[in-house]
């Protein structure tokens, strides 16, 4: 940790002014044998890629109640989401559902079948909702939550839910628990 | 385009040495409020995060015979694999997989159903085939491969496949395609 922490900000902006291997200032071209312009550096040569990133997440059940945490930070805060963040580096998607789903509400779960992949490209993210199994009802919300508690599924804020992934995957998973098959589906977002 | 292109080269490793907004060198710290190691700026407050990457391809078909290409470029140069690339900003999974099957091997498809997801997290990163269908057999394969061409299923050169996730991607199609159903499948290679 750092003594005098300046005022960190959250996440660095995609658009790169300078090279991260050398702190030379980047331009934007055309690397060649490429059709799409990227920051590149002219004096080591980097090419600066950039890709879209996944948020994983769990659709985590006690008892058929459905677990969602009451957002504490922005964007959407106080709103009710399912546990879910920005996948890390060296895990699964189903080893990230798992983290999230401890870290934002600090419920053990057994990760099950991948339920929703959904395409959000005017975010430049894909999210992975998981079905999970919670092994007791205890809560204990993180510090990105003001609060977290079970839904019974006609108890679902519907109104107050934070993005649409979370209200399409609930929407699927409310029909599909009336039909008790829940296969994975592929959905997209917007474009 | 560079008058005189220097050596560029592909990618910018992921551990950064200088802030990519103000050019100041990085530390290593963990932020207030994390508990990873991020490449942090004291002077701007920067906090760079990295996450893994998301490939995209296909399965393409045409008359029951799948499309392979003959990789031009490392890693795995000289071994055949199903078109597939790394998914750019802006664009679905989808789009991301017709693009890269029109860029390898100049094949236009018909992208239909999510077959294999599948977590690498050795590699940071997550790969996604789509079953596909040619709308023609015309195939002009990219600078990216060497060689493009349809194999019957029986005629597959299992020896040499390029990743783990083509040919895992490969022996469950060939299998479910004797059963005639093509579920969505969740993989994990490694870890």
């Amino acid at each position: 940790m750092l003594d005098r922490p300046p005022e960190f900000y959250f996440p660095a902006p995609r658009r790169q002014q300078f090279c991260s291997q050398c702190g030379t200032p980047v331009s934007l071209a055309v690397p060649p044998g490429d059709n799409r312009l990227r920051d590149l550096c002219h004096s080591c040569g980097a090419i600066h890629y950039q890709n879209p990133r996944m948020v994983v997440g769990s659709i985590p059940l006690w008892q058929d109640r459905v677990l969602l945490c009451l957002r504490a930070i922005e964007p959407r805060r106080a709103t009710w989401t399912l546990p879910a963040g920005f996948m890390e580096l060296a895990e699964t998607t189903r080893q990230g559902a798992a983290r999230e789903t401890l870290e934002e509400a600090g419920a053990e779960v057994s990760i099950g079948e991948l339920y929703t992949v959904i395409d959000i490209p005017q975010a430049d993210q894909v999210h992975f909702f998981f079905l999970a199994q919670a092994s007791s009802p205890a809560l204990d919300p993180g510090p990105e939550s003001l609060a977290a508690r079970y839904f019974a599924l006609d108890e679902i804020p519907w109104e107050q839910l934070s993005f649409h992934s979370v209200v399409s995957t609930l929407q699927h998973f409310v029909a599909d628990a009336a039909a008790g098959h829940f296969p994975t589906r592929h959905l997209s977002l917007g474009s």
